[in-house]
């Protein structure tokens, strides 16, 4: 149960590198000295020239100033490279912190000899505290200077705050068109002081797709993965996703082949963000089948995957299908009780609304590893969609509540 | 700030009794073996004849058992008695579950000698698990006679779960026409084995209210009291506020005076659920001013209510208003950046959407309390409003995970 599955038309093969896995791309991870621990905290991915790009940016209302110039120096679909800094989120930071994103932008692009414009940002740390402008701008050149092709995994340890792992994937995809490589890396879970689950994402692709076909695909994998996922609820002021498409495959496959691969390398980079979830033991997979839509499963999968008290059932290994069925219940997706089945793994818990005969430590068994999965069928349809989500763990509220800024 | 502010054309005075501050009203709290505790888990509330009555119930799409009865014995908008019990919830338990209800309807009405339809229901506990029928009936009669008009604080005790106190609150109001008593009680914040954190709450009166004023009385009274807190955003299956008005007052006063009592009462009680809420040591009182109506002040202080990262920093004694404005911006309510002031107390440490400067320690004492007082002013309007909320401690966790059915 993971929240992709190939057709059997493609074939996908992982690959290492990250971002750096496609061809051509450059990276690097330096320390500017914005972590207070001194490790590497300014990433730089470099596609050699201005390439098609698109971005997924966060809904929320209050914008980081990268996120808003991001999606300024994104209006003609193109960019060069990506500069991302963790320890501050240069958000609540008034003009003076767009003032500083735009001058880094402008830096990378006079270091790089490209248009300002060609340049995205990403930031992720505390709100409201400025980043130090002279350790941020001094790092620039530096981040330059060691760009290569094989920094892919030193740029996604450079992004990394309450992380505990770097998170990269890579595939290459063929079909009877041809092959394309996607690679792509992502940081999320928390931050340095924590503030906000902040994620960001950078993908990188040979594939030969521009403009608003880009940013569909993109938007149609982000909706089938990160858009699937839930560690703490919580949406971030700087959330990004962003792809680069250099076009160089010399043969590519077919358009759906390439979203098969985007969506394939986001749904693993997700799934890598909530088993890296702040506090989180274990990943629940939750399977939502019997639906009279797939909207409507993943808004039924989202109902479960949100509850507090469903998340602490999984930390405490409780196969309470009485919490799952009442967290449905106040969500937006109109079911029969009468028809619904629940079950961990093999073991049926309830069946059709009531308690199902079962065997309590077959069931608690279920629950004791670290991927638990469940299974909610509606009984209603024939559509089907799974969601992913954490435990809630005492070392979430240690992360959140005894850190504090 | 609390959630009520009384008006100055009326006079409130504090009374003990709970549910019996009410003349004519009698209650009892006794043992049927529902808990493994042993401790008392059948109430009853009684008016001593049938009544005018109504009910807030749920809007989970999953029905207890007790509120689809409750419901359905309102239709003629009077009841005389409550019949409350802890240990099971009565939801998910299939036929058998609605007829055991029936049948516990049934019987009060028979040892009461009044009609089946005149008894209202209300059950907390373990979803999917069967009230054991026998200690539950045989209970009945034990409740009966064990009515007495000092009996509010029995009842009141017998229907907590993992409530650490009881909790009741009654008050006299008078104007220029008359006056009325108000009394009820309420149960909230878990269970003995936690599934979901119902609460319970009945209220009786003298005030000659009936038919759809009451329920409208009611309505109004709960939007502005329990539905303007958040303990940890879960919406119970078996959550009900009930209404008895016995009519008995010699001089009642205005119908508005009645309302403000109503709503002092349930405002008083909802802000003691908060305070007990499971594992919290804190309450927060988010006030939201500069609002362009009461119904956006509200959606941005449940915004902010029902963040993990806002209740975790709550928990952590940490000014995090970054979190506060995250959390404000992926809610629901347009609001300006640049206008946005936030205050702990009387200390400002955001002013128009960026850092203000103060003094870190003082803002940091405004969070050492039990009691912490947040503004957020959005320099829009003139609307404002209160809500409530607790901290989210290792002790939830330990209190939902750790303890497992």
């Amino acid at each position: 149960m993971s929240l992709h599955t190939p057709s059997p038309s493609v074939r996908l093969t992982q690959l290492s590198g990250g971002v750096c896995a496609t061809p051509g791309v450059k990276a690097s991870g330096v320390v500017a000295g914005l972590k207070p621990s001194g490790s590497a905290d300014l990433a730089l991915v470099d596609a050699g020239r201005p390439v098609a790009a698109a971005a997924k940016l966060t809904t929320n209302q209050v914008l980081a100033h990268p996120v808003v110039v991001t999606a300024r120096h994104l209006h003609d679909h193109r960019a060069r490279a990506v500069l991302l800094n963790a320890g501050s989120a240069n958000v609540c930071t008034g003009p003076d912190g767009l003032a500083l994103a735009e001058e880094s932008a402008a830096m990378v692009a006079k270091e790089l000899g490209c248009a300002t414009e060609d340049v995205l940002l990403c930031s992720t740390g505390v709100i409201g505290r400025a980043i130090p402008r002279e350790p941020f701008l001094a790092g620039i050149p530096q981040a330059v200077a060691a760009l290569s092709p094989e920094g892919g995994s030193r740029a996604a340890k450079a992004i990394m705050t309450t992380d505990l792992v770097a998170k990269e994937s890579a595939v290459r995809v063929e079909d009877q068109s041809g092959s394309c490589v996607v690679g792509g890396m992502v940081k999320g879970s928390g931050m340095i002081e924590p503030a906000l689950a902040t994620m960001l994402a950078v993908i990188t692709t040979d594939a030969p797709v521009q403009g608003m076909i880009l940013k569909a695909a993109l938007k149609e994998a982000v909706q089938h993965s990160f858009n699937r996922i839930s560690v703490d609820g919580c949406m971030s002021t700087n959330d990004t996703v962003i792809v680069l498409a250099t076009g160089t495959a010399p043969q590519p496959p077919s358009l759906s082949a390439f979203k098969e691969a985007l969506t394939a390398v986001c749904a693993d980079l997700a799934e890598q963000m909530v088993r890296d979830g702040e506090g989180a033991k274990k990943v629940m997979h939750i399977r939502v089948t019997g639906a009279r839509s797939e909207g409507d499963a993943v808004e039924v999968g989202r109902a479960i995957a949100t509850s507090d008290l469903v998340k602490t059932a999984l930390a405490g290994g409780d196969p309470n299908w009485g919490r799952i069925l009442a967290a449905m219940g106040a969500g937006p997706v109109r079911f029969e009780l009468e028809r619904v089945v629940v079950s961990f793994g093999p073991v049926t818990v309830c069946r059709f609304g009531v308690a199902a005969s079962f065997d309590q430590g077959l069931a608690a068994q279920q629950l004791k590893g670290s991927d638990v999965h469940l299974t909610v069928d509606l009984g209603l349809g024939e559509a089907e969609a799974v969601f992913l989500t954490c435990d809630l763990t005492a070392d979430y509220i240690r992360i959140n509540a005894e850190y504090t800024t």
